[in-house]
């Protein structure tokens, strides 16, 4: 029996049956497997982004699966076959597609936002979106390919280069990712989380990590670096303390990467930015290149993937997964299995 | 007989004889012939920088002159040459001296500000700021290269293209200097100013230009780009109106240079930021090679200058210039002859 999870507004989610929308020319069936509950998601269910989505909305954008079916046209896909999404629809039509940057285009149609997403057995899209991951990567860790692609971008956007002295301001799922994918380009990193389970987790992936309540961030930064500033701070906080201190922490012409989603325009320090001729660049999603790097990255099996998947739980505890991520606390990344 | 001017606090400038100081070795002093009022100069006339500033101070910084005498162990200035100075002391000593960024060294002593400048007869300064101008540069003109060169930095740094879209914010003798360098690089530049005669101005020297208080800024870019947006924009207004609207004004990935100085935080939309991948730059004074920029293209004769110079005054008027700086109204760039 097919099942899906449909948020329904006012933080509710119910539990259905549903049924299968058969693969169209251009389109592939999957068998979802494993979908991650994103922040986004959280977002969704607090309600602030009514206005966008249309209920009873299906959410779920993190996933894994295979192939199911494949509609017309389709090559190159048969039943069986293991696969990520790569969840974005442009309209290669807007100034932003024109330029390249179809990524953010401007008329994005973000599966599992704007249209129906994965938390459901059955999961029909376009087959552009596929990527296919090797047998060495396990669904469970196929479904944080979305986030690590996330990461993969932040970090490439960025230019980390080996002996870079980087900075993460937040270590949830997506600061610990960058950190990782950070590390991994060879950088030397620092994790700011306010979150004590979090900090632990940093340290237990052997990362220098701190509480900025409790230690000074500024003096941490300075001491490791020689009193010159990280090269690189990734803004991952969303918060004003994040981004008041972000200018502080570089070094003359480093580099802030705003990867947090800010809901209310901060104060930023731009005499700061001016006498350091320091630089900022926003970084949204990923490109095709950067779900490549993630499987790529994850498949090689180097990444403690395991330490961030706090629990895996079945597709009906939807509601409960988000009660729980909303409390803080003990959680990282939660999985859903998809009966 | 040798004058200055000295600033010695509460908006109070004094005229007197001075006692030329004679060049120790690696000094040159020079006989100054022209020097602009910069809005820095207007600053510490303001008292806003008495913090820092030694007095009586003797301002000035965007001078011309000749060499009157070399100290020992200068090589290759002899008197009667003609020169301008770039008026950065680099310690050679801090983190971003030993990351080549010596323009921007923490330890930075600015001649002119935090020792003594070119509102006087002569004045002695080490060699090595020291750049040449060919005969076929005015000394009038040679006064304008300070400010040309930070147009020319920011202009290199924004990395402008021919056929890029670049919109000013404001119109004062750097924002224009910007907008002269950049169409001089093929941009297609927009200039907006909040005063009639620098809009009126901008328009004589065949820039679109608007006043954001009659026209609709925003509404006007997006037509001019084809609903894209602009690819650069210089902040040069230090305002929160222009630090709110650049974000809005820019393409997908396009870059906000921030080269006005921002007495307090503004806020900034860093959602826009995020969402369309956008970048930012700080930009400050410039490096040796935006002032041989500078001299090359003012040599050049293509570039306007003289619209830019409201005022050729004796040194004696630097108060009343002062005065009139801060009435606003028809001065742009304001020149004193140094007797």
């Amino acid at each position: 029996m097919a099942v899906a999870a449909y948020y329904e507004g006012e933080r509710r989610i119910r539990q259905g049956q549903c049924l299968p929308r058969p693969p169209s020319a251009g389109e592939v069936q999957l068998r979802v497997s494993h979908c991650g509950i994103c922040g986004t998601d959280l977002h969704i269910f607090h309600g602030a982004m009514d206005a966008r989505v249309q209920m009873p909305l299906v959410m779920g954008h993190e996933m894994s699966g295979t192939v199911h079916a494949a509609g017309a046209d389709v090559e190159g896909f048969t039943p069986g076959d293991r696969v990520v999404v790569m969840p974005l629809e442009p309209c290669h039509n807007c100034p932003a597609c024109a330029a390249g940057h179809s990524h953010i285009c401007h008329n994005l149609n973000f599966l599992g936002i704007d249209t129906p997403g994965a938390f459901q057995s059955y999961w029909t899209v376009p087959a552009f979106s596929l990527h296919r991951v090797p047998a060495s990567l396990s669904l469970r860790h196929g479904a944080l390919i979305e986030p690590l692609a996330v990461a993969c971008h932040d970090v490439r956007l960025a230019d980390v280069r080996a002996g870079d002295q980087v900075v993460v301001l937040g270590g949830g799922p997506i600061g610990m990712l960058v950190a990782l994918v950070a590390r991994q380009a060879g950088a030397d990193v620092l994790i700011s989380e306010i979150n004590p389970y979090r900090v632990d987790l940093a340290r237990r992936l052997s990362f220098a990590a701190l509480n900025p309540r409790d230690d000074d961030l500024l003096a941490t930064v300075l001491r490791r670096t020689g009193g010159a500033g990280a090269d690189i701070v990734f803004e991952v906080s969303g918060s004003q303390a994040g981004a008041s201190v972000m200018s502080e922490l570089l070094r003359t012409r480093g580099l802030a990467v705003v990867v947090a989603i800010f809901a209310q325009p901060p104060k930023l320090d731009l005499f700061r930015f001016f006498w350091r001729e320091l630089r900022l660049q926003g970084a949204r999603v990923y490109e095709s290149q950067d779900f490549a790097a993630a499987i790529e990255l994850a498949a090689d099996g180097g990444l403690p993937l395991d330490e961030l998947i706090t629990d895996v739980r079945p597709l009906s505890a939807l509601q409960a997964g988000f009660e729980d991520m909303e409390k803080g606390g003990r959680f990282m990344k939660i999985l859903l299995e998809v009966p």
